[in-house]
């Protein structure tokens, strides 16, 4: 680990799975120098072996209880229905003072799950990094995923302040801002803004891939057309968003039932001709759009890189990657 | 315009709409010298004015008709739906051996509509580039809109074989890549790799709209868990695709039939908690994903550059625009 100029946040770091985020975030702190020590636990020796070869922690540690001994800050990056058994593992060598969090898609689940594991003095504040790519693994990992991006933490009730400040300098200090709110507002938030998302998204190209008509390679080829935006997101780890997807039902259904509402209407619009309709809808989501590029959450040239790319990649179809 | 070191392809362009496709596509013929002369005409005065400031255009004309007199290509760079008035209009004056293409989304309608009008011994050749991006306007276009991506053409069966030959090598000549199929064959693959992608797209940021539990300010803020590459495409022009939904209205249906019983079934699989069911469709969709990328329809690196752009956009809900 690369020595601090100024004492660390954290004296001893423990990450519980070394995948997009747990290898983000040992880039990030690294880049600050936030922690004394890094170490970690993954249920694969082979993500162990790389993350130790390219330097994401100190030390490996073949169970999640051992990687927690005498951590002051542990940080679950699992999916989320992982976080219970580890929670029952770890909770009796946690040590009063420290803080646990995770940064899982779900956080009323997760909360439930955990919570009955801590011992008191442990100060457990579930949190959430709103940044991802679609790629896993210990080596998708880099420093930057967290900048200019949002971090939300869901303390419970009565949850020590001083432990919420710290927690919330520290994703600062990895490049995020943060927000405070409940569980349950944040996973109503994340059911619209992520989940129903990612799971119209995964349909969609589970649509295009059954059909008999077209063929996969014309959707391939042909992608650029809008499907391609979609694929991206489809891409996304199986087992975390499985996960996301059982523990936030309520709120995910709940959407999903006014997105379909929402879509009989555009399908009915279409079927009986009703152009101003259509064109009347279409020009209010360009607002949102405004906003979002606004808030500094997107960038507007995310084509003209892309022609970029398909340029230096050569002729379409014949270009390797 | 700038002179070609050689002979041109076409001694005079007409360009009828002067959008995001028709400016690029005059970038993209100064880029190789493919026209000696480049005119045109868009519905708005301030449009004219534009593109002749920004030299799109050697000269700008009142009518359609008046700046399809004289040219040997004559290429349809608006909403689908204005096709068929525009073709009536210029009909009476095209010259035979004259090469009339358009570039809409939808190419059976736009065929129906346009083919009446066109006099014997002009070449109608309906065209399709795939490629743009949400911006609209004389001064959305880049010369580099169409390197690497495909461009479809539709000739009607009968068509001369020099004529298409002859505008395939124009797209060619504006970086991309051209295949030809059946209109209706076309309609079938754009609705499912574009429409029906555009319309869940244009729905779901509706639909987060018109939440009232979350606030906009909220979906706008923690957009980058997935929403904001819905806003994108649901930020193109409302009229293109109000247009495109109206004219390929079969097509689109029928494949947001499949979307939505597709649909339905992973609804079930949430509501009934079947883990396995949504791991493994989830893993299957990431098959596509990689079929993209190996294609060059795409880059792996979109967050990062987003991240990176976040980075020098400062604080989130800080930085303009």
């Amino acid at each position: 680990m690369s020595p601090a100029a100024f004492a660390p946040m954290f004296e001893r770091v423990a990450l519980i799975g070394l995948g997009l985020i747990g290898s983000s975030l040992s880039h990030a702190m690294r880049r600050r120098g936030l922690a004394g020590h890094i170490v970690g636990h993954a249920r694969s020796q082979a993500t162990c072996d790389k993350a130790l070869e390219i330097g994401l922690i100190e030390q490996a540690y073949g169970s999640a209880r051992e990687a927690a001994v005498g951590a002051d800050l542990i940080i679950l990056c699992v999916p989320v229905g992982a976080c219970d058994a580890i929670a029952a593992e770890i909770g009796p060598v946690l040590t009063p003072g420290a803080i646990l969090t995770d940064v899982g898609s779900v956080k009323t689940a997760v909360a439930l799950a955990v919570q009955p594991h801590v011992p008191a003095g442990v100060h457990f504040i579930p949190g959430h990094p709103i940044a991802g790519t679609e790629h896993s693994g210990p080596e998708s990992g880099f420093a930057e995923l967290f900048d200019g991006r949002w971090t939300i933490l869901t303390p419970p009730s009565g949850t020590d302040a001083g432990a919420v400040a710290k927690l919330r300098a520290f994703w600062e200090a990895c490049g995020s801002a943060v927000e405070i709110m409940t569980a349950e507002h944040h996973d109503m938030v994340l059911a619209i803004t992520s989940h129903v998302p990612h799971l119209i998204a995964y349909n969609i190209v589970g649509t295009a891939d059954d059909l008999q008509s077209v063929t996969q390679a014309e959707v391939i080829k042909f992608s650029a057309g809008g499907f391609r935006d979609f694929t991206r997101i489809a891409a996304s780890d199986p087992v975390m968003w499985r996960d996301v997807f059982l523990n936030n039902k309520d709120a995910v259904l709940e959407m999903l039932a006014r997105f379909n509402e929402d879509l009989s209407r555009l399908q009915r619009a279409i079927r009986w001709g009703d152009g101003p309709a259509l064109e009347e809808f279409f020009t209010r989501t360009r607002a949102i759009r405004r906003g979002i590029l606004q808030a500094g959450q997107d960038t507007a040239g995310g084509e003209f890189y892309r022609a970029r790319a398909g340029k230096d990649g050569g002729e379409p179809g014949k270009s390797g990657q």
